[in-house]
């Protein structure tokens, strides 16, 4: 295989509006890519060629005509197979679900059509977006995993076989796979995009983007939750209707994570270069050792993951169960595994565990007065080999069970492959975590 | 036809134990009211009398052994048609989803099954529980509506088909109807029960119960809730496995809501009289005269209606585009003009909404600390005449913005016909409003 490249939408959008480069121009070097990828790498469990030629001729149109429905329109995307098209099945990665169709969109979806984006097809997810992986292959290396549970939305992304995709994190699934395939990834604030459509009922679970750029992830998640909003109940992304300008922050906190025993020795070396980067520009960066309220923080997101562990397990106890009584043989162990914890904790189990979470949410509020955002790493290395695991997620989890706005980017290499840098931000300051992200950006690439 | 009578499940579930009776002689008796009543009615979308009968028999055998799996084991029950079940069709009241099945129960039908329930069968909503009527009757006069959306979940139940049947409530939709027909209807704190695999996706929606008595009511939604918990991120129902003890109030504030205007003369006098008996009874009644909190509570709800209908529209944006973009001639003319008002709004309209909401909510809570509960009316009056509307739903929107628990007792009758005294409490105080509610009831009926 050839080194995959993302291929960035809103960058050469203006080419669109000048006539000089059209959506559906856009859309072949996308089907060139897939081609030239899908093969070896499995991100799609299904796609739609004719149709979307169509639409992105009908999206090249209105820029013609100068009528875009948004900045995003004509932009290809891939949508994780646990969110509802009217058009494709939505198989979940379960062999329960094969050939399943709902006959409607999901209101992410419903969305994308109405801002002008094309659907180019479902992309592959790990059974119900938990953890037993469905084949999908690292671009970057087919013996390596491409991370989970979004694995196809991120394997898609990473070589150019669309410049966004939809995917959900409930524990790592956006930015761990974001991080192994070398893209951007986004997970919005709790609560930032509307799930309604989307086989994904766990309360810190969110809808995101994985994409080619931090601006064509804004600019989905915006035109997303303009016309969807958020959940039911929350006031949804907040932010303008463009990419936020970079703006430099004044100070970071730095997270270690408990993921940070298990980092490889050049992972925290590419991180420790970077901060050190950020340092001499001027920015004040501060750990545990510097600040108790940071340690505060590390304090609680220490046991992220079993705490995370408990709570989903209670909160998937349905459909699991339903699931199991339809047909047991067609769930995975670990999904057997899931629902026989769920089985054997209580509703008051359940309340201590979202008690403890809500606590551990104001301890980490306490950092909005003091920092522009929190840096840390998105993945202990680059993607492991095998196939089997989508690796391990533990510096993921944190901002899964803190509910706060996180990104990926792939801004380190070790040894030819990627590993992100991860920002996080506070709840409902989504725009001010791109206008940070975009500034560490290009000071970091520059 | 005959006068419907309500068969409670409860009072004669010792008699299981006992050997004198048994699940499958109730299911019986229940079948005889349903051969009777559901004719004139129309309270079924589909049964499955066989399926029934055995799970009857079932239960039977575990009460014989001593053990049954739960106070309600042996139950039958009717599935409000928005709600999913795996072995029935989930059509949701709507000529776009005829003989639609999922292949799944919800999380609260499977935990009804768990509990040893018998799933009698699908019961009507009006289209996707809003306000299109599908043809239910009110059991005390044919020409009458049974209110809605839940409206074949409270005739069956009024006439005996069923002890119990699940419904829904975002404005009026389990109380209005229990009050119309003549049964108790209980919406639980908001979030109280899980709605996953239920078409519903507001946030200030509930499942909740219809059912012959608050016994039966308790007794339905904590079983459900002990095993599927309340929506994800919610604590769920709290409260104990037995029905709770009545409880007398030492005070209750008596609210008119924007629907005393509207009520009728008999229904005012009816509740007037009910509220000077308390008083007789030592319990001290407060109105918004009587206290200036009160009066900020009024004052809160007297626009709960539109502020109702402008969260609802928002939030039920989707699916309504997704529907009308597969066949907009299957929508009724009311859910298309709701979707034309989500249509005109900004996703800053909704955030001003449910800013307004929430504020509302901390007002109300006020009332806490001085009142055991709250009483006024469950609707204007008796049932109205004419089937093209489920009636007016001024005195139940209330308790749906607010989010808290509520319960319609059977106790007035104005012209041969019932009117419901609504008893309303505080955000997961379920168990302490059912425990006011038994000791109001004995009070009014002894």
């Amino acid at each position: 295989m050839t080194i995959p490249q993302a291929l960035p939408f809103f960058s050469i959008a203006a080419n669109f509006r000048a006539g000089s480069d059209t959506p559906r121009d856009f859309l072949e070097r996308c089907l060139a890519r897939l081609e030239a990828f899908e093969p070896a790498v499995g991100a799609f469990v299904c796609h739609d060629i004719a149709a979307a030629r169509a639409a992105a001729d009908r999206s090249a149109g209105r820029w013609r005509d100068g009528r875009p429905l948004s900045p995003i329109d004509g932009m290809p995307l891939g949508i994780k197979d646990i969110i509802e098209t009217f058009d494709m099945p939505t198989e979940q990665g379960s062999p329960l679900f094969v050939g399943w169709r709902t006959g409607r969109d999901a209101a992410s979806v419903a969305a994308l059509r109405e801002a002008g984006a094309v659907i180019l097809g479902k992309v592959v997810t790990t059974e119900f977006a938990a953890t037993e992986p469905r084949g999908t292959r690292n671009p970057w290396d087919r013996e390596r995993t491409p991370g989970g549970s979004s694995s196809g939305s991120a394997a898609a992304v990473a070589c150019g076989m669309a410049p966004a995709a939809l995917g959900t994190q409930v524990v790592g699934s956006i930015l761990r796979p974001a991080s192994f395939c070398g893209c951007v990834g986004f997970k919005p604030s709790v609560g930032g995009i509307n799930r309604g459509g989307s086989y994904d009922y766990f309360s810190q679970s969110c809808t995101g983007v994985l994409a080619a750029s931090l601006e064509d992830a804004w600019l989905v998640a915006v035109n997303i939750a303009a016309r969807a909003g958020g959940d039911p109940g929350y006031p949804g992304l907040q932010g303008p209707s463009e990419p936020p300008a970079p703006q430099c922050p004044r100070s970071l906190a730095v997270l270690q994570t408990s993921g940070w025993e298990d980092a490889e020795p050049e992972a925290r070396a590419a991180f420790e270069a970077a901060a050190a980067r950020l340092a001499e520009a001027g920015i004040a960066l501060a750990d545990r050792h510097a600040d108790p309220v940071i340690d505060e923080v590390e304090a609680v997101i220490a046991d992220a993951a079993p705490l995370t562990r408990t709570i989903n397990a209670w909160e998937g106890r349905w459909p699991l169960n339903t699931y199991r009584d339809r047909d047991a043989s067609k769930l995975s162990r670990s999904a057997l595994e899931r629902l026989a914890m769920a089985e054997s904790m209580s509703l008051a189990d359940y309340g201590a565990a979202i008690a403890v979470r809500q606590r551990n949410r104001e301890t980490h509020v306490r950092l909005a007065a003091r920092y522009d955002a929190i840096i840390t790493l998105s993945a202990p290395g680059a993607a492991p080999v095998g196939l089997g695991s989508t690796g391990n997620p533990v510096f993921n989890v944190p901002a899964s069970m803190l509910g706060i706005p996180a990104v990926s980017l792939p801004l380190f290499s070790i040894d030819g492959l990627p590993l992100g840098l991860q920002i996080a931000g506070f709840v409902g300051e989504d725009a001010q975590l791109f206008a940070v992200a975009a500034a560490i950006r290009d000071l970091l690439v520059g």
